[in-house]
């Protein structure tokens, strides 16, 4: 249906409603913040432009937030200019990248721009994060490969997950977090790694480590670094907000 | 809003609308036929019960077609029992799930049953099969691990794929689908392991292997089995297909 669209529709409805001015669009896309603090962030500075014709919408998504700036009249090109300058001072840490791209696209895109390579291991995500990064055409020239070890066996034969660590601390911990992913990294020969470790659910909580726990490692020529987070939601809805703050762990690295 | 919808939402329509007559609804879920070729083997056969009011719908997905049978008069339970029969008589090896069951979790549900194991071996499905089996709460007790080896170093160093096979037949051939499967299912010592191996495009291909040809392999306590299928789909609709595929072929084996 979508090339049918783009193909035949979209040239319909521009011959049958021409455009009396100017449209333009930008999107801003944020992460790590919530739909009402990103709109407290920016709308005041933002409700000047309102008034002059300025259009904003917020588009959230799992552990992301879309300011869609848009204007239709003469002065709409300079009028989008000037409130994505105001979006970007309140938010740039935050914004991940513009219009249509994804998050996944902007790391294959940053990556590629650097030569650098890219290894998951994943458990509690089971494949996900690696499902969303070669959805990406062109991920194969960043992306070496990934390892889904949900049995601790699997973490330590492929991984070279120490049993020690294991049994000291649980397949649910920073310390596992950390060595899956020095171990993803060494095994493929890739530039970064991230891993992924944690707790879907339902089942499987403990009160130091509730249903939702995660440990998220990015491993490269640095220390690596460990977060842990707590992801609260039903398991797809958990696996998708953990492979996005994934992501962009290795994103603020890349930048 | 899930969990909202069915606390607070459901219960209120209930009481605001209440059910005059009782209201019958069974699923049959197939997959491996169009809707069309669904529609023309059942219509005729259900059509008398159309006219003693029994409700048929059909919903197509990516690789599945879902038929609905619904009817909610005095007779309601007999004339949905009726239609499911004529159903299962007409499209009985293509039915792999009822009501609410995705393929996935009707995998788990079976290998559960039959106390076996599943790895998986991705290349071009790049975690999406993984990604899928792990949505199904549960999958944990059947999956051991899966590898995502899109380089060639990766097919030789975790799975054993030879250098020979992949020079004399290339990534994307039945022989190295066969020795992923293989080599995923003797690494992680399971009962059964899949393997898949395509060119998700949009480049890549070639006269001979284009765009969307993809061949999938099973390995378990007999000779594995190998298909060549041709899912000449945008690139996550290439994925989401062969991962059903894949799953179709696990399934027929488990019954």
């Amino acid at each position: 249906l979508r090339p049918m669209f783009d193909a035949s529709v979209v040239p319909l409805l521009h011959r049958e409603f021409p455009l009396t001015a100017p449209f333009v669009c930008r999107t801003l896309r944020t992460t790590g913040l919530g739909e009402s603090a990103v709109q407290e962030k920016v709308k005041v500075a933002l409700d000047a432009l309102v008034t002059a014709g300025l259009g904003v919408g917020y588009c959230a998504r799992v552990g992301q937030v879309d300011v869609r700036l848009t204007a239709s009249n003469g002065n709409a090109a300079g009028l989008v200019r000037e409130a994505e300058a105001i979006v970007q001072r309140t938010l740039g840490p935050q914004i991940y990248g513009f219009d249509d791209e994804t998050p996944e696209a902007v790391i294959v895109r940053l990556l590629a721009q650097q030569k650098k390579t890219l290894a998951l291991a994943e458990s509690c995500t089971g494949g996900g994060l690696a499902n969303h990064i070669t959805n990406v055409s062109g991920a194969s020239a960043v992306f070496l490969g990934g390892f889904v070890t949900y049995s601790n066996a699997a973490k330590e034969k492929f991984l070279g997950v120490r049993a020690e660590t294991l049994a000291a601390h649980g397949a649910v911990s920073e310390a596992v977090a950390r060595e899956m992913a020095e171990g993803a990294r060494r095994q493929l020969g890739a530039d970064f790694a991230l891993a992924l470790t944690g707790i879907a659910g339902p089942g499987g909580g403990s009160p130091e480590k509730p249903v939702g726990t995660v440990f998220i490692a990015l491993a490269g020529d640095f220390e690596t670094v460990v977060e842990r987070r707590l992801n609260a939601y039903e398991r797809t809805g958990f696996k998708g907000l953990t492979a996005q703050q994934a992501l962009e762990m290795l994103r603020v690295r890349l930048v």
